[in-house]
């Protein structure tokens, strides 16, 4: 089965405001080139989720993995984007759309940046 | 000189929010029992940035390094946030202020999310 990726996140005007979310696409690509990696915004700048798993589906992938990059996930998040998956699921019956946690919810996230902020706070 | 740490995020209504941060805040109070380590937020929860410096420089800390828990900084952070810390350096001269760059351009924390989001993908 074709799997794939979402990286989804807020979106911003400025196209600089994406690059974290381009690093870590690539760094994706170059562990695991097998596997396709979208980028997907919340608001501001296309495109949008619904974009992406069209495209993807479109390209045969009959998993998709929704990964949403935000620290926390707000209100808006919590509540809109479940009924967005549904939504897509109804649209694309062939395709299992699974959803992330938020990467605040991830141990190794947290200590990673917690790592970092100990060594920062050090110099 | 005393140090500190303040983990500045969004902030939301909801408590639950915060749950990562403060989750970040244990973690650096068990690895480093000796760093004062605040939260603050941008908006809609208390504490301001302001409010947690003005209660980190009371309590004798010289030196407050900022760090802002965002992938990626919007343009109301990139712009507001400089000029904020200009106006709490003029307000504490005492005290060095610095600002740590968003995480989302920290190499460790890019690897720990691509690592994970990998490993996701191939369950």
């Amino acid at each position: 089965m074709k799997s794939a990726l979402v990286l989804f996140s807020h979106g911003a005007r400025d196209p600089e405001w994406s690059v974290p979310f381009r690093n870590i696409q690539r760094r994706i690509a170059a562990r695991c080139p097998e596997l396709a990696v979208e980028l997907a915004f919340l608001e501001l700048a296309p495109p949008t989720l619904a974009d992406a798993v069209e495209k993807l589906a479109a390209a045969g992938h009959a998993r998709i993995t929704v990964a949403p990059l935000f620290m926390a996930p707000g209100g808006h998040l919590k509540r809109d984007l479940p009924r967005l998956l549904d939504e897509l699921r109804g649209r694309h019956p062939g395709v299992v759309l699974e959803l992330l946690p938020a990467i605040g919810d991830v141990e190794a996230v947290l200590d990673a940046i917690s790592d970092w902020l100990v060594e920062m706070s050090r110099r």
